[in-house]
């Protein structure tokens, strides 16, 4: 039965995604980190993939991109792995803040000054310097490693240029490491964790990549597919749960209403996404809107929801 | 087999309350109202009913007690219902804050001076603009008459002596709803809607009607029991959503964390809870922690989350 | 001498009254005060007077216009006249605040939450609470007759339809009243206070007028017409002070940088300011600029500074 | 007459200095930079210049300590003199803000974000950025001279530990140039402004080398000893506004009520003060109050100008 849904779905998204891409034009392609301005404006692209490994896509699904903030559901993962609950919320909360992604003033009005979650830019930061390794390029290279199990793709690379790109213009991303570090949060060297935060940051994906990596935790952290687990359910629950309160930037209340989806977005125009115990969910539009999602990407998502009741509210 | 289920969960209810309760003794009792101060610190019950009318309860369930910003839950599916989503989301955005449930600073800082959602004192605030009638006593009396309807009791009523120590003493939330007036939110009268605010906040009621009141939100506006629709499912949608968000004050992301459940919670110390298609809950333990939610009563939904694997997520 | 300079300023005044007209269009007369939108625009008038009663003055100096937070400077001073520095400065702070002066930011974020000073307007509703005498309408005489003896003018009035309209659009000063009732800050009933605030607001005076009252401040508190001690020298200086720091709401720092003389602005557009120990000057300019400063008044008193060296620094 | 005056200060120096230093025991000795901490709690010492030379003096004069804050006045004043005052106050504002001296909240919460005044951490860093000269070395080398000038005193120097301990954990300033950086504040390389801000705070002086700075602020930018103009009047006009409005932290407001007198603090417990015509004064005493000033100080300061009737206002 779920190969009819799906056929119907498949038959319906070519139609959904045209209609959604014309608001690409009310959106702005990200332009602070530099590599990131040169992506297609009116590109739109899903791909969905269930448990039994059927697919169903439409749109520009070829399109490469960095993962930005999408990488943070994933780090968040693996530091919980690596360090376990309490270690991880000694050093980030649980709360949404409704302010910008990288707002520093929580930082400074609210004792004590640890990030509000683990999704916003600071609590990334903070999580990025809890993965373990001797320097940056082990906990890089640990870091790619379980994106690629969890994506079954072993050529999942970090974009260079992107990487560069944004470390060169990361002047506020410095700013709010440095205001961790005197309010005690980071441990180690402050450029050492930026590297990196960048490096997964900029790791290259595609919309079936963060389909299938959606699909891990749509399956509780099982990979039905291979019908491996890599994650432990508990941590699954945690990601799932931040990606419903905060995992669309200070749009993420608008998103539960409207979606009703755990899902996390990034400033290259990625969505990712899933309906539990069925699919992972990959969009990209790099055209944002003002809150910093893709704005024909969530447009889309929300006309799925709405006509396929997919909420989970 | 639910009837199993209720029965096993029933014969755990009375060790968990008093297991739960110990840490009343760490949190207070609301005094900014003095009415409230009256309620009895130690004091933690709890009801659970399912959808065929069977239930389950422990501790001091004979407790009354006011629904305070429970009521906010209704009083907006009352907007809803009267006004439509648009006209509701032209008053209250629908984000989460981060903030004090009673905190001003967006309401000057972010443009449109709109409340962020209609959980917090400024949107319930707003939200009471938008119920019916043509004077104060009628919109009170519209209001209560809906709640009496979802809660399946006619002798639902306000107490006088806790709205009239709230009416007295609510110097913020005058402050807040001037504001509201002076950034164009609130019509007609602030001292009507503030009335109108008090009235509802202060209906008083057991564990048992918020169980039967989150009954029909769990089946999703359906009142299982009578078998009658009391409310279109898209409001119940979007209640629950702003439940799991933003229901807890600024302590929403930690309980959807560790409880997963949609919730709201009052100063007086209530709860109201539920469990999908399967159970209304509600909770009381007037000792607050520092965030204004019932120490005692977090911590009891917490451990029936954990024992019973209750969470969304 | 000072005859022969004072002559010489007459000389000239016309022309920079003219030349300072101009940047009247790129200002906005008030208009959140319905009764404030009516004044004329284009009018710039000012008025000098000497410690021997001499005066010069050019422009529309015959304008009437209430002195909204000019007052304010005088109902410091009389609330320390009566309650002495001790009981008013448990009410307000001594800082500038570089926030607009409506604000409320800083009543929630910085503990006690008093206001930062008295001249912004959450400090002077707290300088208000003060005013001795038994009901709003004395407190109101005895300010009217302090105001009247300092202006040598016992003609002084409330304007009352000024009143009236500031009274009945005051959301944000309502707001703010009962925010400090929170606080701890206002003793008594909030629309009292408010009643004798938008009282002396809205006293009514001419360039004329408030060249005499700057006289006494510049006199260090005599009136160095009638030879008459009018204020203790000690409070004149707190006075002064404030109108150095604080008296150009959030452009004070600027003011002081390109003019360099206590001062005291209001939004109808009245300056008062003073040359210590030689001028009492009255200056009107209905247009303001962004921060609620007359635009064309501020421009005649940097051309005057500049020209005449007039800085106290 | 002045000698006489001077003979009399000098005579009650002793006991208002041994008055003053009592109250050291409730400050505290600044501790974010380690090397700070090692300063003598206790200490405090006065030395008054006048324009002919003769000096008054008492208490721990012969104390050595770093400028901090204090240097912010000079470089300022440096700026003016390399840049004009149109591009300095391209870089900074002109206004007190009434948050603690390292703050980001305005800079990220006002536009254009660039920092209030010059003497708050970020403006002074935002200065240290348009002084003149290829690399670091070249402008701290061209610092370090006009600083000499200005103290007659050539073998001023840095103290190498202070800079050093001051470079290492100064996480709060290099979180703040780097979002000065990002706001388009700061040109050139970040760390490369941070070195010149560093070494021309950890300049040490003695109160003697802040009185005779001080004393040619007070002859409007002449040594008057030497009769030789140093600085040109307009810019010690700005920079003696500066000290009176934002000068001792977000404790300017209270010092000018209290003592009247332009002035600069800085957190190695040094205040350098003047009265205008003249003295130069510096002060030491190296335990803080709340706000970061010397306890000490400031209370010594405020005796002076009451008994000698010093203020401005």
């Amino acid at each position: 039965m779920t190969a009819i849904i799906l056929d119907q779905i498949a038959g319906k998204l070519p139609l959904w995604v045209e209609d959604s891409r014309k608001c690409s034009s009310e959106g702005r392609v990200a332009s602070y980190i530099p590599e990131l301005s040169k992506a297609p404006t009116e590109a739109l692209g899903i791909h969905l993939l269930d448990g039994s490994g059927r697919s169903a896509s439409a749109g520009d699904c070829g399109l490469s991109f960095t993962m930005q903030s999408i990488s943070k559901v994933f780090t968040l993962i693996l530091a919980l792995i690596e360090n376990g609950e309490e270690a991880v919320f000694h050093k980030v909360g649980m709360e949404p803040t409704g302010d910008n992604f990288n707002s520093m003033l929580k930082l400074e009005l609210v004792r004590p000054g640890i990030p509000f979650n683990p999704l916003i830019n600071a609590g990334a930061i903070a999580i990025s310097s809890l993965i373990g390794g001797r320097n940056a390029e082990e906990k890089s290279a640990r870091t790619l490693q379980f994106f690629r199990s969890l994506a079954g793709n072993d050529s999942l690379e970090c974009d260079e240029d992107v990487r560069r790109s944004e470390s060169e213009t990361a002047n506020l991303n410095r700013s709010m490491a440095y205001l961790l570090k005197d309010n005690g949060v980071l441990e180690g060297d402050v450029e050492e964790v930026l590297a990196v935060y960048f490096h997964h940051c900029s790791i290259s994906v595609t919309c079936a990549d963060l389909a299938r990596m959606a699909l891990v935790l749509a399956f509780d952290g099982v990979d039905p597919i291979k019908g491996e687990r890599l994650i432990p359910r508990r941590y699954v629950q945690i990601a799932k749960t931040f990606m419903t309160t905060c995992g669309m930037y200070n749009a993420s209340g608008e998103f539960a209403i409207q979606v009703g989806l755990p899902a996390k977005s990034g400033v290259s125009g990625g969505i990712l996404t899933l309906v539990p115990g069925q699919y992972g969910i990959g969009v990209v539009g790099p055209a944002l809107n003002a809150k910093g999602n893709s704005i024909a990407g969530v447009q889309l998502l929300e006309t799925m929801s709405r006509e396929l009741d997919l909420s989970m509210f």
